[in-house]
């Protein structure tokens, strides 16, 4: 089967899937005023791959015929380059926001497929080929696919067979001869509302009394039983034009509340059902590749810090002050220091279970939190060297009647910077560090795909301690 | 005159000022939909004034009969010490906002009583008594003042009269018998749309060219020419109930872009105009005072962050984990070391020009430092503690429809709280750290009452570095 | 009993004490090359009391007579702004090293004291009274006291019963009619070779298992069975002169193993023994007060630090450069919220058991924590302004040999300094951070009065947590 | 000719050179008890060349021969990679000390070997073959090499030429038929008494004014005229046995001021003499290859610093609390941001001038930036992990007196370690983090191969901004 275009992937969402906003059920998102935002930026997939200046980095053709380079499982740390480079490169064209419709899905698909055959050797189960065989449904028909992981928790101090309602973590409350029913929901779930399939996958490590929480699936979004409670933040688009808001109302991505109302899946669509000790692998597996996806997606929102402030630096007059090339120092180590272990972890990937290239663990684990934790430093650094109008400035209709636009023209001269040009490019940076938008991307910072403290426990556990232990031990004269 | 009600208050701002926001003039600011936010938020300091409980702080009686103590000349520590309490209780009935309408004209008119004495004995000037004068008037009629002194600057590398367009800053463009006439434009003056009278002070060091520049002055809001431009960020009022922006929806601070059309000042009310060589000391005086109430109103804003921080810690279920832990100490200490510098700012304060009681400037300054340096990374540890739910939750409609609020109260449950509390805790924390208002807080943070930089300039500045390097060389044998 | 003269001290040292250095028995430690540069610099505590400018900082005279001030119990927030501003003066006389001859002694004595009385009254015991005598002992006798606290400890992830050997912690291993035996080790004990008593005291809270560790006492140095192993580390005074080790060849601090070998101790000196519930509180109390000792003694440190880096800027011609003035800014920013907030821990300090005077706790461990947190990077930035110099300069010899003199004359002569001056205050630099007792000034930082763990405990802990989760319940609309 | 040996190298350096130890004449430096630890220490990189496991590395064979790998012009990414693993591996054996004397070297050859054709091909020079001859001589004859680069500077606020005393920076005073004759000091030349040869380069860029100052050339260590004042710091092997300075008994490097007495050049040895406007390239492609060795040399120290937390954290029973393994995961971020940013330096290199592979500068200064920025924070977290006990433990003398030595093995005993080896742990730790020698290697942290400003200025001058900026305006809208 061919790519699809953006108008069938756009075509695709009209399938009765139950959307709901701001307690109103969606009839189509890809007609509502702020759903649509996200189907627009999440068709950019789609728009690259017919763009003959990215087709090669876009579309793979091998002998299971042409189709999008996301779908290629990565097999050797050149492919990993290459994933990364696409990756980076529609989230340039996505204004810094991931467009993530076929990212997070093979991320988890590259991790099922890595487990499942264990699980399969010691449970004489199948799901190895069902992985395979969903895989190249997605593959073949180029699909957009979600992936819900985190439970709604609770109390975090409890596992998820203690918590008060057992419903607080996704599990099976039936099992039946053609499926199992599961019940339960998942907390930001990005891109559920515009995706064509969903694939569920457990939080954590489960003990034996947790097993019915062991579950991993994918279904389509129409599946009935199957609730998107979509969040409200940041409604952009609703209430202000592009030129306030030259990112966020063109460019959105939409999470849900995901619901499962006792959602039947048949078997073939199951992956993990009850083998409670390889719901901590798969969880693992797929932050292994899912991370990074985020330090390659993050790429752009870095060089557009470091940019943002460059160009205010330039327009305020302040270029050459001392302690303006401090920060921009700072803010080039923090960008290129991402780009490097990125860069890094690709080449230095290995092979791994069922011939998956696994992008290093421990690089791309520091760069995560090299990034995440650096974030908030960073965007301090911009909105300093923006200066304080970025929050006291005009809105749109200031710069439309001529009688305050005059004004604005007059007094927002910038070096070798017209009124207005100096407003646009305000404009843009407000959106980037001082807006509902920016407020978002730092708290995607901290908690998309995993915590800090999940990040600096990975660095530990794929350390390798024990020749750093043997180094010391040697140079002091102790024996190993 | 006995001290103004809410009610006076607010008539007094029906007065035909011309005030524009969004591209159209606004009739009336009190009733205007974003405007009487702000209006409402101000009238917290008549407010308190009249609350019992608060009177002792909020009021004094002496000679001059009795008056708000915003307009209490400091002659003392415990002076200081009560001013700053007032400040913070304002701020914090402001719900982290400071209120403002009396804290920021209070030090411009303590800058400017400490300087004008010395302008008129090296220029034979009357304005010392122009000042006592000013203050008299504001104090007796209970009055809002806000403070115009960032001028628009275009191109920072220049000074004022090298510009392209002499009237990037705000300057005298005539002398007349009965008063002088000025042009130019201030940049974010904070509570001018809500203000009665308007304090103008020069932004810098000046030099003999730009002379005309050195110029200081106060007039009526409804002066003619004098045109505020609102502006347009963070319009929450318009937009959201108060269930989804508890804060922002009933606190608020107008910042204008203040543009001064060849308005006339008459001469009793010019504190400046040509001694350009006390330019730099009347910024700097108003800042020593300024900076004073910036850390003093910091103070609920930064309780507010530990405060909240402990509480989703608790309702999320992991107030016991190390990293929580950690984190809620690196929280504590930056929010308790603003008090105790603050305080000690106040204790060790000094009486000094025109018998002013002036906090340690050193002190003032490394609190403020200490704040805004580090806003951002408190920031982050609330967003981290909080969890991504405050950005992927629900909007105010969800939770009025029945069909979707059934799923939130069953789902975001949390530790020994219901799914209602929980998610009216994560509105307040977000918009408190991940809103437009959590982006404007920062941005003040990093800009308001000077940046960073001119903090740790007049940290060296005030520091006595030569005990410091005469204790070293008497340590090393050097002779000092 | 009058106050004591150096000599006095010196010869109270000579009392057939148990101390071995490197392997020997050390007959006297006022003769001992390394040794007595300890007792030289503890004798300034003695020195300063009989110096008429300092007499009335340094002594006390009450109903109890004349005696040093290190020996009143503090009352007052004004006592322990003396106390804080006496041990500033000793450390400053001692080149940044704290003497501590009495400091320790009298923090344990204000332990003891407020927390004997609990234990009597829970126990019948008569410890109060037994503490009481000790101290007007020492007061009496112008004594200096050691402390001993951290257990050698083994293997810290045990408690004191469930170690391999059981005397890694000091422990009770015989109680007679007429006292108790203790047998074990306690770790870097400081001042103890130059002391004339020692209270010993519990390292933490300890379970019913653990009840013969919950110990303490106070013994004389020369007690059978105590023995001293004196460390090695830094023995600057054996190697150079004055010259290369301006501090250290002068000042000097010595910690020691201090073991008892079954030492009987009497009833009359034993001030817990059992009592397991109370060994946590005794070691909290102790620790109180003595972190407000360290936070008071580690000013002159910090203000050394700041005179170096601007003295080096000064005679290196780099005063000027924008990144020093910001290092510069730093140190000094370091410095003086180390000094306002123990200023402000002493003003805030309460008066509770026992009618002691306690520094506020809060303060007290933020003030701590800053200091140790930020050592290292103070000394980063002296040596940045320093320069390389100070790990490639010459010997004290190459300054006597007329050959090499002349070229280090000619080539290390710096802005307005001589070649001597520099190379002098570059020894001084040197010594302070680029050298052993710089090495142990940063250990120091870590771990003395407490790691920095400890204190973050102690921050939390110390913290009105209510109130400011109530004021943010309160913001948001919840009940509290 | 074949590569040198051990023995043939030690011979080498008894050849008359003038060097002066704490203000006396050395007559042979490879016997004093000193100066031989650095020759020791230096003959590391002869006898690995020797040893069979480390040959491929360590040598190459080509047209030119069979020569040491340091002494192969690097033309490719890969060999880059190769360099900085054989510089990685003789660090290792160094005991975290770089051995030196072939790095520095050929960095500067590689540097002079770029710049050169330039010169010639403005100036008509012939610099390039003389350069191309001296790295014949040092290969073939397998030689030790030291650089003088920084000068002594005098008042670094003025340039040399501006200096009260012509000589604070090396020159040329005499041109001859025959040569130069150059005159000053150059401050902490490292390597320089035990190498054989001594290469010269400009610090800095300079003007036309400043033109005698441009002098580049190379000599050998015996030349007349050429004294070596060697530093006293850290003097180590005199004083301590290897049980007390694992590290810095047997590995040292020494530096020198090494001073210009109108020495004599002949011109096939001038690299550079006049030509002003090559004085800043010259410099600056030193550099450029010369932090590539740097933050290769680096990483045995970074791996040491975190094996030492990993190995005390264990013995001392610590390795499972939280803040330990935060702090490990700090060290071990540390240490592989490092490695990962040194290894992408080297995958990014290109080829340049003269066929030269070069390290990307950008990633080479971030990473030296990581590196020096961070390392004193290490530095505290290895003392934190290890306990006060690294500068309070007995001395060699305590472990071999049976007296002394029973208490340490009871007392000192940790978790699954005899209390000698947890004290042999102890040491080395003390040595590499809390001694003379740890000092040496902070000061070096900040100082050695250029100093945090120089590497933040590289940072932002090597940055591709305008990529940056395009990509911003180019999201804003804005016309580029």
């Amino acid at each position: 089967m061919p790519l699809r275009s953006v108008d069938d992937y756009v075509r695709s969402l009209r399938d009765g899937r139950t959307v709901f906003f701001r307690g109103a059920r969606v009839p189509d998102v890809t007609t509502h005023p702020v759903m649509s935002v996200a189907v627009r930026h999440a068709s950019i997939d789609y728009r690259l791959a017919e763009d003959a200046r990215h087709r090669d980095l876009c579309v793979v053709r091998d002998a299971d015929g042409e189709y999008s380079r996301y779908y290629q499982i990565p097999r050797s740390p050149d492919d990993l380059l290459k994933r990364s480079a696409l990756i980076e490169l529609a989230t340039a064209e996505g204004g810094t926001l991931v467009v993530l419709i076929k990212e997070i899905g093979t991320d988890a698909i590259a991790g099922l497929l890595r487990v499942s055959s264990a699980v399969d050797a010691t449970h004489g189960t199948k799901y190895s080929a069902r992985v395979k065989a969903f895989h190249a449904h997605c593959r073949d028909n180029d699909l957009a696919v979600a992936v819900a992981q985190t439970d709604v928790k609770g109390d975090r101090s409890l596992g998820p067979a203690a918590q008060a309602d057992p419903d607080l973590y996704v599990h099976v409350v039936d099992r039946r001869p053609d499926g199992i029913v599961v019940r339960g929901a998942k907390a930001h779930t990005s891109v559920s509302t515009n995706a064509n399939e969903l694939i569920v996958l457990p939080t954590r490590a489960l003990s034996e009394a947790d097993r019915d929480y062991a579950v991993s699936f994918a279904i389509p979004i129409d599946t009935p039983g199957l609730v998107l409670l979509a969040s409200a933040y940041d409604s952009t688009a609703l209430r202000g034009s592009e030129a306030e808001h030259p990112i966020s109302a063109r460019h959105k991505m939409m999470e849900t509340t995901t619901v499962f109302n006792d959602v039947f899946v048949p078997w073939e669509r199951v992956f993990l059902a009850g083998e409670h000790e390889f719901a901590g692998p798969v969880a693992l597996a797929f932050v292994e590749h899912h991370r990074f996806t985020a330090i390659s997606y993050k790429l752009p929102l870095v060089d557009a810090l470091v940019g943002s402030a460059m160009m205010m630096a330039e327009v305020n007059g302040i270029a050459r002050a001392g302690h303006v090339r401090d920060k921009l120092a700072h803010l080039i180590s923090y960008a290129e220091t991402l780009r490097g272990l990125t860069r890094y972890a690709a080449i230095a990937g290995k092979v791994r279970e069922a011939g998956v290239a696994v992008p290093d663990t421990l690089y791309v684990n520091m760069a995560k939190y090299h990034f995440a934790h650096g974030y908030h430093e960073a965007v301090r650094n911009v909105q300093d060297i923006a200066g304080g109008a970025i929050v006291t400035g005009p809105g749109a209709e200031d710069l439309e009647n001529p009688e305050t636009a005059r004004y604005y023209e007059k007094y927002y001269v910038g070096r070798g910077t017209s009124g207005r040009d100096r407003l646009k490019a305000l404009a843009f940076v407000r959106n980037l560090v001082a807006s509902e938008f920016a407020a978002y991307q730092e708290v995607l910072a901290v908690h998309a795909e995993g915590s800090l403290e999940a990040e600096k426990q990975m660095v530990v556990r794929s350390y390798d301690g024990k020749a750093a232990v043997a180094l010391v031990k040697r140079m002091a004269g102790l024996s190993t």
